[in-house]
């Protein structure tokens, strides 16, 4: 029995094998600093809210002082030259069921709409902020990553320099190859801290996908809004440290002494 | 399959639209002793008691050195003006999945009266102890936290106060937002260790309860009781941490060498 | 769906209002040591396998070299005055859902058989050892604690000895009052260190069920056979703590740094 | 509801009461080296897919710089004198009712192609390098020690020497019991760090092998190799670590303070 809730709002647009693109919270939040901008620069519009009561057990209270669950949506958007699927969201699940669970009903609902083309989106975290962040990308095919990497300073050697890709950046990827669906992750160097905003990474990955799939983005307005955005986020985040923490410390409460006790 | 069984005591009241008011263990215990002395002082009659697997593996001994479970209760009070659920015990779940479930069932229960208002009660942990502490609020509606607002000295300020809330009185505020109730949550300020009692905290909010839903309980009774109340709650307070350390050591026993070992 | 898988050995024999009597490992291996002692003086016949997935992933070297899986059997044994069920094993459930399952199980036998008493025997960990341990009782209900207490040295005031009784001991007592059986447990003070063996302890339990239950064991035998018993204790009970820290290790393992990651 | 996918890759051979091997990652994965090895030198053909949503959540980078799933596979291997079926992979089970179900599911396989017997493989490790490792060896019945023990140098004096076998290796042995199979394990001694390969430890083990089941494998080979082999799996034990190290850090991130938090 799968713990997932999808719901749909509004009714079903007709896609043209849309582009799937995936930007999670993660490393340096490179990926969802990237979705949140393509969302807002081109109007995209909710379609599906994913639900899970694997969520963090909790709310969130909101600038306006009323509260909000935890959510993850996808946003659909239709260009002139292309259509594209934007998943996003405040979380993503964290135990490995749920992960698989999540991945696969993301890709069945791309089916739905023939998409043939996965996109995932995050970073690569080290030990101090790069100055010019670097690309890297790896994929289910060859021909998919030849396809980016063409007219572009993408690096495709991505073996050895970082360990497996964890959460659904890597599982969307390697579910994908069962289905036929060519799938692509970009990754951006980012400064490892937790707290950190890899906004210029995301850049970097912008200027990709602007240039790859005519999205037609102002991405100088992302540098302009660096300001504004960072602040936002950092709140954001500390929210979800916040989460964790709590979570934790009721789990972790007093596991110190060992003698005096009963059974 | 849900892990949740719910008996009912004795028989259906017919309740007019009650308000349904959760004060379970949390930050200071505030919720709980609130509820703990409403249930007390206006007489509630116990109707539902919830039970579940995922409940501390345990029993308590009490006074008469007699053992009982763990339990969870809904009380319900009919007043001259208004008629109240009132949910308490001595336990909240801890995880995810039994939270979500949890509160969802409360709602269920909660519906089937026609409740069109919950209000959920909670501590906020200071790293000292307030001499007057502060009743904060948040909700899921503009409209719920006006109607407090008046006439009181509560603050609606909560944005960046706080962190995410956590468990059931964050959750009930979220998940009734679908089912068109109108929620909110009183957090006292508090002081964050995990013993203290915040019986002041919970005066204030009383306070507030017995203004706006003219609940005439003589709250002095309350400020006499302290020492009383606060004898025997640290005796309980000292029970339910005993049980998570104990399940923890079973967990986290002999995790120190990392050698010999096969496989 | 349970996990629990219960195996009938033999046939069913026929008993009259057994009483259970309940010894799993725990503090000071005090209710293993006495009920493993009552089966082999009484010859107790094993009955019932009682099994489950949630039980450590793992099997034992034996003396002779062989391997085999945890278990917990129940046993039977018929006396002239009175019937008896054993419950013993080398393990017991550790997490909340398996155990509170896992007791219910247990109490679904006990009633096939009309069972109308169930004693569940468990030690209380202290900072030293012991030299004479004193045995103290709680119970669902009064008749049953008074019912043993009578001509014996048993003490009846627990509340405020210890904190909450965790693990099949307690859930037998506290779950026991739904199905309308009396159920009682006898704790001995032992040495609270995880390696010890109280048999010292387990030794005060057994000349009391021996007097009320007129068991006819020679308890002198157990004094004599303190030196072998402990010894092989020893072995077995460094075994049940290699698979904890070996589970353990396998969950904890490389947790420590956290920078230099990806996703 | 068994959370285990098996597809059969390619038509079903048949097989004459085929020997199973397992060597999955453990203890200085000393099994895996074996069974890797006897793979690539036996030509094995590949028969099972084995997958599980309890896997670790991500996707390694392989060195053509495309991403794949962990995997585990059972492959068959047809010899002038003996049938076999070889149980491989990048993962073993962590938690207990996974190792438990994987197993059956494993043995339920073996059944189907009337298999007789079952061999695991694995380390046991010291605190140091062992110049010459020595073979232990325990088993489900004394007929199958003696079988092996005869005309090699295989002690099969385990009792003592180590504690429980944990995972597969150990539950293999001891479900097999039940189904009537005869189980041996081989455990060589191997030096006990998690980056260590015990592949002396592995070569001891196929001598054995070799021996009794009339492999032919040129275990001089394994000798040449392993410099080639070790540099692999070094980078191979890394990603699991940095797996294992990554979903740690998700679940344990932030759970220091103790203090500000709400409820």
């Amino acid at each position: 029995m799968s713990t997932w809730k999808i719901d749909i709002i509004g009714k079903k647009p007709k896609l043209k094998n849309p582009i799937l693109i995936e930007g999670l919270p993660g490393i340096g939040n490179v990926g969802k600093v990237a979705i949140d901008f393509m969302i807002e620069e081109l109007k995209a519009v909710p379609l599906y809210d994913l639900f899970s009561y694997t969520f963090p057990h909790s709310v969130f209270v909101k600038e306006n002082n009323l509260v909000e669950l935890p959510s993850i949506k996808i946003y659909y958007k239709k260009t002139k030259k292309k259509d594209f699927l934007l998943l996003a969201g405040d979380v993503q699940p964290i135990d490995e069921v749920s992960s698989y669970e999540f991945s696969e009903k993301v890709i069945d609902i791309a089916q739905q709409y023939h998409c043939k083309e996965i996109i995932t989106l995050g970073g690569i975290g080290l030990q101090d902020i790069p100055k010019k962040p670097k690309v890297y990308c790896t994929g289910n095919t060859r021909t998919i990553i030849n396809r980016y990497k063409k007219d572009t300073a993408i690096n495709d050697k991505l073996y050895g320099v970082v360990g497996p890709i964890v959460g659904i950046s890597g599982l969307l990827l390697g579910l994908s190859t069962k289905r036929k669906i060519e799938a692509i992750s970009f990754l951006s160097e980012t400064y490892g801290h937790p707290l950190y905003l890899g906004i210029k990474g995301a850049r970097e990955i912008l200027k990709i996908l602007n240039k790859k799939l005519d999205l037609n983005i102002d991405i100088r307005k992302l540098s302009k809004e660096i300001d504004e955005i960072e602040s936002e986020m950092v709140k954001r985040t500390k929210e979800f440290v916040e989460v964790s923490k709590q979570t934790a410390i009721k789990k972790l409460k007093s596991k110190f002494k060992e003698m005096d006790y009963i059974g």
